[in-house]
């Protein structure tokens, strides 16, 4: 045991991808790995009931075997280290191994691949072939002797890398050589004895988390995610604030893409760690990203997207080499950037109506991206409708004054139970703020207990009985409510909603609502058509539909049933554009045929603004 | 006048090119020229009669005017300090500008060129376009833009780059922006107000000399050309000697593809001073070279060209991104190298075919590129015949006692008059050593007055009279004649030729006359057969024809009128590909056309190569 006076911590390294962080001594290996950026799959909430959460302590000093582990796992896995991760309290530096199986692997969007049909056709193509012997009898060349074996699908001209590796690789080799193809071009010839594959990760850059997915490009299987935060952040949390640091820094477009660039290694580097590829052995990425993003990944200058008319630089699918991005992947990869549609409708927003299959489907169907930007797209039955709204950052925990990210200790649910609120947070930790959900969750909470008006004030002292009217308090925009007393806090500080958030709540899911009846207007429908919703990005992921609907996020005509949550479909339609030219030949088609309504060209606007930021 | 005692020198910089040289006081400035590599055209042979070689003191003390320069040249003329190279002696530190129309610029190839038909269709394509502004009415993406306005030949993906660049471009330029296109991509988008073109560069890298080609690629019209010395032959003069340094040195094949990259990059630089043309205007080259040369620049290695059974790692034509090469021209520029056939017949053979338009010729026609390793191309009328041998260094002065390149002072030509030798050394100085064509010329006398027998030996004392036999003395193989006398030399020591140097001539001759016959013999040709013999390459431009026959380099029965040189071919043929793609592909039919026949397999090459060695 660590024998430090005082707050002693310890740090703790994950397996095999190397993720470590420093936590108080005492912790749960879950709350240790999540704060890490390691997900492990907490079925049962972290009750130790499921067994699921499986890891093997390597080194370290660790609490003895609760009930629940002694219950769960047999005295051979106890002896050999396997532990609980939910269970398992943490005193001193530690190694600990995740294995596959126990992380949260099994992302929404992840699902909603394996349900969607897709033809596996990368735009790699790969073979081994076995390269005769030159002779006096027969003087070809070596690549012409390697032709001889190739089919006409992988008979490309080489890059010069390729070439430069040839003449050693068919004769280390005894000519067995592993041949990679990229873009109708040789790009990789090795000795086929290597243990080598062909890899592919697509990867979703946000403005404030990147996601990045691995594939193992000869069969489709998914391998393994990692997620993190874009360190651009620092620079402001929205995409005009990015812009504006690459307008006025000195070497600002430059930092910023660094920026990008070193997330999206670090997500890749992460996700092949897990699996243990080697990222050389990748030889295509896919990136989405909203249009900003897009830009400074690429090194375009955003500038342009600032101000009227709000235009890119370019508009459809681009192909760079990897070593143009200075990606740590393979320097010959192909890295494809999905199109995009106008300046605030990226090619995430392609990848969600690609992934979700939005277009054909026979009843009109809505798509909502929830993030600083929102998106929406409409299909109509016939035509497909985009549009952009600020909405803000509130919907992610920022300028909320107890706002926070969905991280361990965020409160992300509010029930109303026996007239009072019951709160919820992320790993079961001591309150530290609120995140999107846990905001709707207790905007709609506050509403059915009538401490919030339609207009979205407080109700005034005394108005209100019940158990709940005693968290208000304060008067004007001060005024609160107390969502987690001190004693339920982790800084012994209570977790308050200030009569200014409410506000900045409405304004935010105000100018998603306007931008739903806009595209709903323009495409000659009423919000009753709609057959169903659906919530894209991490955030639509974890919302309550019933909360979206109750504060009137969405059309009031909507059952909570028609409001479904499918995760990161940006990410998932760059997993598509990955395994499948097929689906990257769609992006285009759909992102050309995309109809963009610049709303705040539109007449009735303001009207419907205002409108939208009543409560229902 | 410099003041300094004894040897003063001065330093010569020459303008627009920059090429410079230190040599003594008093020198011509058409010597001092030729010496830096500034090649000055004296059709009168430098006796200023023809007034051609016109250029410009910009600062520095000459001599007064000769009476030469007084007839040709017009007062106002003499006044700006226009004067003669070829008259003008140089007394202190000068800078002089050499226009273009003085510079010995129409070299034979060019001169090839220009009587051969070809179509100016290059790889590079580029248009001038307007780009519309944004509008919230239009808010195509810059890119969408763009393409609106080209053509369907010039809508093609972008670079990355080009991409980066449109932005500012489009808004600089009032929307007016120069495209440039290469390899079905563009590559360069820049305001079309800026004063550039779209240029070309044609280079030929051989073992040892080095020449690069300037074309404008929109035009098609020639602009200049440079030459300069391999670099690489530090390590050795022939080909195997820089196998053996990329094979046992460490980084040896890095350092050789450094210095060929260097030389490369010099030519193109000089050629593109000359004409003011900044070199990343130049969108794309084109190389030819020996199989080992075309290797090294690639960086591809060139261990297996050297043993049995020979193989290149590639055959077919390439192309390279000028910065995977480190080119000095535009980075995007599309570098092409043209096919090789074996491992000793070279790119630089397919531009000799190409150009001298072989294929197709109604009767037989034999091209022989004579250099270190020495190429034979046969026409039989119907089909294409290859073969290479190694005549060594002999004919470009190397291992001869006192050969030397052609370079100023070297014995270039020697006649027979009154009995006795006469010389002639370029640029009329005193005799330094002889070169190539001096020793064709020297051998071809020798045997003309008896001093030479047919098997190589020197005749001896008392056998031949005349004035000439006074030049024969010592015995064995250090028998010698002496060619030049130290009064006529410029260390006053005399100029030899000796029985070993006699001997190395045989043995290459032989070389060259054995893989004629054998390919003669495999085409089931006799001499006579033959329409024409093309010699190529600088070697071929200066042999006198009549003692190439003289010493059986070619068959007897050929005249000398039948015997042609076409100067460096082999760069002709990289000019063709750079101009014209329909030329490249004709060299890519040509090379596969090509039947290679390995003389060290044929069974009666001994015999032949014994008999070869013979003097007629």
């Amino acid at each position: 045991m660590t024998e430090n006076t005082a707050a002693p911590t310890v740090r703790l390294q994950f397996k095999p991808d190397g993720a470590a962080v420093v936590v108080p001594a005492g912790e749960t290996i879950s709350s240790a790995a999540a704060q890490a950026g390691v997900f492990i799959a907490l079925p049962c909430g972290g009750r130790g009931t499921c067994g699921n959460c499986r890891v093997k302590v390597l080194s370290g000093d660790v609490a003895p075997p609760t009930e629940a582990e002694v219950s769960l796992l047999s005295e051979k896995h106890l002896e050999a280290g396997v532990r609980l991760a939910c269970q398992t309290l943490v005193y001193s530096d530690a190694v600990i191994e995740v294995p596959q199986s126990s992380r949260a692997l099994e992302r929404k969007e992840i699902s909603l691949l394996r349900r969607r049909e897709y033809t596996v056709c990368p735009n790699v193509c790969h073979c081994v072939a076995e390269v005769g012997e030159a002779t006096l009898g027969n003087q070809q060349s070596d690549l012409a002797r390697l032709r001889d074996e190739l089919t006409e699908h992988m008979d490309v001209p080489p890059s010069i890398q390729a070439l430069r590796a040839l003449p050693g690789a068919v004769r280390n080799s005894g000519g067995r050589v592993r041949v990679a193809g990229v873009n109708g071009r040789i790009v990789s010839i090795t000795p086929a004895a290597e243990r080598d594959g062909i890899y592919g990760a697509a990867v979703d850059i946000g403005t404030t988390t990147v996601v990045g997915y691995l594939f193992d490009l000869s069969t489709g299987e998914y391998l393994a995610s990692a997620a993190s935060y874009n360190p651009q952040a620092q620079h402001g949390a929205d995409v005009i604030s990015r812009i504006n640091f690459a307008l006025t820094e000195h070497d600002g477009l430059a930092q910023l893409q660094a920026e990008a660039i070193s997330v999206v290694n670090e997500v890749i580097e992460r996700a092949a760690a897990q699996v243990q590829v080697e990222t050389r052995h990748i030889f295509e990425v896919t990136i989405v990203g909203n249009t900003c993003m897009h830009h400074l990944v690429l090194g375009l200058d955003p500038a342009h997207l600032g101000a009227s008319p709000y235009v890119p630089v370019v508009d459809e699918a681009i192909d760079v080499e990897a070593r143009d991005l200075g990606l740590a992947v393979n320097q010959s990869a192909n890295v494809h950037f999905l199109p995009v549609i106008a300046g605030f409708v990226g090619a995430d927003t392609v990848g969600v109506i690609l992934a979700a299959e939005l277009v054909g489907q026979p009843r009109p169907v809505l798509a909502v991206d929830i993030g600083t930007n929102g998106e929406v797209a409409l299909w109509s039955g016939s035509e497909l409708f985009v549009a952009s709204c600020a909405a803000g950052p509130a919907f992610e925990g920022a300028q909320i004054q107890h706002g926070m990210r969905a991280g361990p200790g965020a409160i992300e649910r509010v029930d109303v139970q026996d007239g009072d609120l019951v709160i919820h947070t992320i790993g079961g930790l001591s309150a530290v703020g609120i995140c999107g959900s846990g905001l709707f969750d207790a905007v709609a909470a506050l509403l059915d207990l009538g401490l919030l008006d339609v207009t979205g004030r407080y109700a005034p002292d005394g108005a209100v009985s019940g158990r709940a009217a005693g968290r208000l308090e304060g008067e004007g925009t001060a005024r609160r409510v107390e969502l987690a007393h001190a004693a339920e806090t982790a800084d012994r500080t209570p977790v308050l909603l200030t009569q200014t958030d409410i506000r900045k709540v409405q304004l935010a899911k105000g100018a998603v609502r306007a931008a739903v009846e806009l595209l709903l207007r323009r495409a000659g429908l009423a919000p009753e058509d709609l057959s169903e919703v659906l919530l894209a990005g991490a955030f639509g992921n974890y919302v309550n539909p019933r909360s979206a609907l109750r504060i009137g996020l969405l059309p009031t005509t909507l059952e909570p049933e028609q409001v479904r949550g499918i995760g990161n479909a940006a990410g998932a339609g760059a997993v598509l554009a990955l395994l499948s030219v097929e689906e990257r030949r769609r992006a285009e088609e759909l992102a050309a045929r995309a109809i963009h309504v610049e709303l705040f060209n539109s007449p009735d606007f303001q009207d419907v603004f205002a409108d939208a930021m009543f409560f229902p």
